[in-house]
């Protein structure tokens, strides 16, 4: 299938949608899930337009993946959860909601379920305060 | 935590353990999952010794993404599941059974619920047929 140029991530790219932004590089960008799984749930975007990971060249992959692990770090020292869920979801049948590669970065912390994906809306200024603490030690 | 040098990945990946090997080069080791959550179920190994995510070296975390991206592809053309997941578990409050970094392709179907993560053994001939479809496009 053809990428669908106009998928909310294609829109956030061309900043055409808002975000709360927590980094951005030349190849990737990383924003709060407005639908969080959890308290800290950031998403990792390659800028190159892709619907799943094999699609995507792999210094894109690459470029995501550093970022990925950037991200990670921050959000453990900045939110200290107990655990630390990646998970990357391609087609319906695993869970894909937008048609753009992400990744997720999921803080999990013992005995607290995750939320259902892509769900409820989450406070914005909550998701903005949550990424400012993240934002402080990336 | 220090790293552990006798998690079974580490020792597979100084051959001291058994492993159904889908794909390796310098960086990086693919195996099948011997408990898997589906059919086609396939490990990513960095062979950089490190537990958490954001532990391993940018260098490590991009090579590893290269090769989950090859073997993702290999996995949808061998096996043609409907979806596939990417997961990566980071800390025992995540899902982490095995104290080296390691990614997880899941091959997702319609209607297929996940079996249990490191629950049940698969029968080796079995795994090493679909290994053999696996390395057969790869």
């Amino acid at each position: 299938m053809a990428y669908d140029d106009n998928n909310i991530f294609a829109r956030i790219l061309r900043n055409e949608a808002a975000c709360i932004k927590v980094y951005e590089d030349d190849a990737t960008l990383a924003i709060m899930d407005v639908m969080p799984q959890s308290e800290g749930h950031v998403l990792v975007l390659p800028k190159e337009s892709a619907e799943f990971i094999d699609e995507l060249s792999p210094q894109a992959g690459a470029a995501a993946m550093v970022t990925v692990q950037k991200v990670a770090s921050a959000v453990k020292k900045a939110l200290a959860p107990e655990g630390l869920l990646i998970a990357q979801f391609n087609g319906a049948a695993a869970g894909q909601t937008v048609p753009h590669v992400h990744f997720h970065i999921i803080p999990r912390r013992a005995g607290e379920a995750l939320r259902p994906h892509a769900r409820e809306m989450a406070e914005l200024a909550q998701l903005e305060a949550l990424a400012a603490r993240i934002r402080a030690v990336l």
